[in-house]
């Protein structure tokens, strides 16, 4: 049995109801489809999620949303006429969401929430609709029906324990179910979505609670690439890669995935199998627990930018027993997660996302670590990127440093900090933000293209 | 004006006070001379401070050290006898171990300190009458009468801030003042030694309580040398090096210098010179605040070894705020001092010297990492060994790096981790011990010899 997902771009129009729905029809063990709500039709639509938030700040704001709710329904309307389908799907669209309006329009958070998930859920009725009238058995099923069910936080649910023992019966149902993906339900009754990239986290914890044997993911593009299509011409396409290596590639640039979208997943060793709903016959990339090494051990290259770094000085601040831990406490105090501590004998580095120095923060940081730690020197170096060399096993292979630390010199970037040693997957360099892309390039060329010696 | 110290070896038999003498007569500016114990004078020899420490012991443990006390004022008798210098010279020595050994005997620490720091202070008494017997004007200056004043903390004084002032007008006595090394005197009226190579520590705050323009430190090498020069041969000298730079080799294991022995004329900036008492002519290394650079910016390669890895995993780690607080926190309860964190994404290694973990302390920590943290996995790795590549200005030197791990692969050393950021003037990568050695050797030849191409 498959759980399979499509993305927003999958589900834009008509036109891709149609191909999602042949890729359904087409392997008998889709049996779980979890979907998006209808995304771009081309470079400068406005994905629904979009105008449904639009919606929302409409009515927050001044209380009329006439506007937006016309061009809310207008998208859904065009899918129901390319397909003819049943207006009266488009009239109980029509009602839910003035219900949803009317029910929370004096509470901005749930408002929110449940506009922007209808994008999902109506979008799930008209899919079961249609492959209903392609003539297979398919059900719509709520989130609350499936056993979704998540914490009460707005924007920011989390699935809850109990949500697996239910979501474990769904096969037991007959036919085709159809899944809103991007939000559940939470015990006091109401729609809490969860972080972005909501559908990604729907159908791994459908995937995983219902005990698929695979997770099949439908997007846009035939493969995961090697490194970003942007920065190199057709770069490698990845057929199997392990969950580690995704997480580290998501991490640090990949947008295929979500930061935590996997973990469920991840937890019940299920395959996720990346595919394009646009060309399925491509093999696509498939993400495992343990994959099968032959060849270069690297098998990604990435960059991340927005990082900064508070760089310390302090005579023997080895030898001062509890100076790391006062320290960190300081970044506690001010909530900031850092992401590295480069540190020498005489100093260490803190590095972080630099949306996090906001508000006074850093003011207050740099006196506390002036005054409280008795340091010589701090001083904030912005502008970092990391850029990132992945691959499982390569921390074991002699030679990948060297090849990683020549490749950015023969690129003329000035290394600023190397990480490498708790990860056995990944190797990570610290460049000038403005270096990244160039730093990218040349490691990928490094290590992915054959040198032909002359 | 110049602060002139000898080492052990220097200061071990009548030819060797001969040829320091002949350095001091030499040189007008040489004012202020700090002495060390007669070292050893073969290899097989005893140096005079162990001598003692057996004395000590002696009388510690049963009350009789007449043959540990034959021995010490024998190495003395030798050089009095060398030098023909006044017999009474040796009456008073040991006249005043007698008194030391009655004073404390029920006191063991002070004991010890006591006859520990008679090595080096009686060896002042005996240049000084050396010197003056050559014509020049010299006194023995003890050091109550110096001002070196400390904190009384047997075996491990600290230099007490108004020492300097006192020690400041140490320059207006006439003639040569010769100070014994390795230990001050307490408030309390107590010699208290200086940790373990304190006759550098005596020179150095000497140098910059006097205010010296140059501290020179005699040994018995021509020069501090690029690599330990057990593990190549004819090593490169090093002419010029920096505060910093030495301050990075002697951590990981220069034995030139000891760890804090440098810091009080690096606070005055007052320049270091190693020389050789037996090639004074030898050209020597300077230590300095800023040198010249030209050519590779590497100065020197060192390694140490005895160090372990806890290695932690836990997915998403590096998004909970705390995490690395914590961990640095239950290291701290057990008083343990830690060099480095490398981390990754899910994962933190926590580097430090094996010696730590003993009495239980490794179990201790574990157990809490494990029930404290949450973590899915935590390991001990032990047998590490840090190889260190130091030189000012590297890091901003694009292809330092690269050099460096390209040696290590062409030697087919295995990299675990690499620390690169937080330092300026060092990269330091860790491997297996038993790699160490050819670690610094291939880094050596990397870097100190031309390649041919043919």
């Amino acid at each position: 049995m498959k759980v399979v997902k499509f993305g927003g771009s999958s589900l834009a129009s008509g036109v891709q109801f149609n191909k999602v729905a042949n890729i359904i029809l087409s392997d008998s063990e889709r049996k779980i489809v979890v979907v998006s709500a209808p995304g771009k039709r081309y470079s400068d639509d406005i994905k629904t999620t979009d105008l449904l938030i639009t919606l929302a700040q409409a009515i927050i704001e001044d209380g009329d949303g006439k506007k937006a709710l016309e061009a809310v329904l207008q998208r859904f309307a065009d899918i129901v006429s390319d397909l003819t389908l049943d207006n009266t799907l488009l009239t109980n669209i029509d009602q839910e969401l003035g219900k949803l309006m009317s029910q929370y329009k004096n509470d901005a958070p749930r408002l929110m929430d449940a506009l922007m998930a209808s994008g999902e859920n109506q979008n799930a009725k008209l899919m079961a609709a249609y492959l209903s009238k392609r003539g297979k058995e398919a059900t719509y099923v709520s989130p609350e029906e499936a056993g979704l069910l998540v914490t009460d936080d707005p924007g920011n649910a989390r699935i809850l324990p109990e949500a697996y023992e239910k979501l474990r019966k769904l096969k037991q149902k007959s036919g085709i179910l159809v899944i809103p993906g991007f939000f559940g339900v939470s015990k006091q009754g109401h729609i809490v979505t969860f972080p972005r990239g909501g559908s990604d986290i729907t159908g791994s914890i459908v995937a995983a609670g219902a005990e698929a044997e695979v997770y099949e993911n439908f997007t846009d593009v035939d493969s995961v690439y090697s490194v970003n299509p942007q920065l190199v011409n057709s770069p490698k396409e990845m057929k199997e890669i392990t969950y580690r290596e995704m997480r580290e590639l998501a991490y640090s640039g990949f947008s295929v995935f979500h930061d935590e979208a996997l973990q469920p997943v991840v937890t019940k060793k299920i395959p996720v199998c990346v595919k394009n709903t646009n060309h399925p016959e491509a093999e696509g990339t498939r993400i495992v627990a343990e994959r099968s090494q032959n060849g270069c051990p690297v098998v990604g290259i990435a960059s991340d930018k927005g990082f900064l770094s508070i760089n310390i000085t302090k005579y023997l601040m080895n030898k001062e027993v509890g100076f790391g831990r006062h320290l960190l406490e300081i970044l506690e105090d001010e909530c900031i997660s850092f992401e590295h501590t480069p540190s020498g004998i005489d100093n260490i580095s803190i590095i972080l996302r630099d949306h996090q120095l906001r508000n006074g923060k850093e003011e207050r940081i740099l006196e506390r670590i002036r005054t409280e730690l008795k340091v010589e020197d701090v001083q904030v170096e912005r502008d970092l990127a990391m850029v990132m060399v992945v691959g499982e096993g390569m921390c074991r292979t002699v030679g990948i440093a060297s090849k990683a630390t020549e490749a950015l010199a023969e690129a003329g970037v000035n290394i600023k900090m190397i990480n490498q040693g708790s990860s056995e997957v990944s190797m990570m360099f610290g460049v000038d933000a403005k270096h990244a892309d160039l730093a990218v390039q040349s490691l990928y060329y490094k290590y992915f293209t054959p040198v032909n010696h002359i």
